[in-house]
């Protein structure tokens, strides 16, 4: 039964990814090793080594699954909106879907993101994995830009890559906040950002 | 000669803070040691103590030396400039003073930066000591748009804290974006965040 076999499996992995974000959420990738994680999915170390040969295979997944899971989220906000969602709309679908993330699967994702970002300063290796993730959701944002353009609610003049650049720090800026000084909900950093972006009155 | 006495204290507290500077920025908060500020510094341990209590003492001074810098600085900018600086211009200035002070201190604070979000969300104690940062920063960023508003720069009716709330993301959205992907330069970036402030088009 091959379709037993790989839900198995598939249930296994997460297994073992759930139990390894638990670690990392707690502990920061650093200090988490094979052993920890092994230890908290209730698995044997064979089991575990099956599915990822080691550290890096787990970071490399752990970075798919919570940044790989926002994106595909945006991707699906976009193509069902009527119309191109504004910027402070995809930053408000991103901050309430985090807080979604973090209920169904009991662990708080920001909180790997910026384990994420410390390990990839540090390690040329994690840096090579989380680069890609920074580019890919460049490119998203910069796709939204061309979409408002497109319907003439943005300045058509604007590199819509530039503007993505400044956009995606929004992400990581909320994530800070959220974390370390606790008092911004999702809908009222929407706010927030809209009052940025359609406050200037100069050119 | 108590002038003396006071300058000699304050190298001597200066040549342990670079050496911690350097450790973090090479290890992380949470990897590095006493003994390694201790053996980073060419001091004596006892010398070290006389100094900072212990790791949690130098964390605090680091995060005045690293934040509070950059702090004056800008204040410095604002109180100096004929009229309110923009928002862009503002990013702009504290990305140049950035590299400014990686140059002067041979560290680059950006990645000590990093360090100290990702153990301000494990410690506490730290997160105490972070908290009240974004939020200084964020009084600042506030005062900046009250500015822009009094010259007729910035909607009227727009929340001064609101605004800076989500213009404070654009700091460490940058710093990210400088240490992983690696392709944004200061100027290039207070473009960028200038494409993201002007371009709506909506109300």
């Amino acid at each position: 039964m091959p379709k037993v076999t790989a839900e198995h499996r598939e249930a296994r992995r997460r297994q073992i990814l759930d139990a390894a974000m638990r670690c990392v959420a707690a502990d920061g990738f650093h200090k988490t090793t094979m052993a920890d994680v092994i230890r908290a999915s209730d698995l044997s170390a064979g089991a575990v080594y099956g599915y990822f040969r080691g550290k890096q295979d787990l970071i490399a997944a752990i970075a798919d699954e919570a940044v790989g899971g926002i994106g595909e989220a945006i991707d699906h906000f976009i193509t069902t909106s009527a119309r191109t969602p504004s910027l402070p709309s995809v930053i408000d679908y991103v901050a309430s879907r985090v807080e979604d993330m973090t209920l169904v699967r009991g662990v708080d994702i920001t909180r790997i993101g910026v384990a994420a970002w410390a390990e990839a300063v540090r390690d040329p290796a994690v840096r090579e994995i989380a680069a890609p993730k920074f580019l890919t959701m460049r490119s998203r944002l910069s796709r939204v830009v061309e979409g408002l353009q497109a319907e003439g609610r943005w300045d058509p003049d604007a590199d819509p890559n530039q503007v993505a650049v400044a956009a995606l720090s929004l992400m990581p800026g909320y994530v800070l906040q959220r974390l370390i000084v606790r008092d911004v909900a999702p809908d009222q950093y929407a706010t927030a950002v809209n009052a940025l972006l359609s406050g200037s009155t100069e050119d």
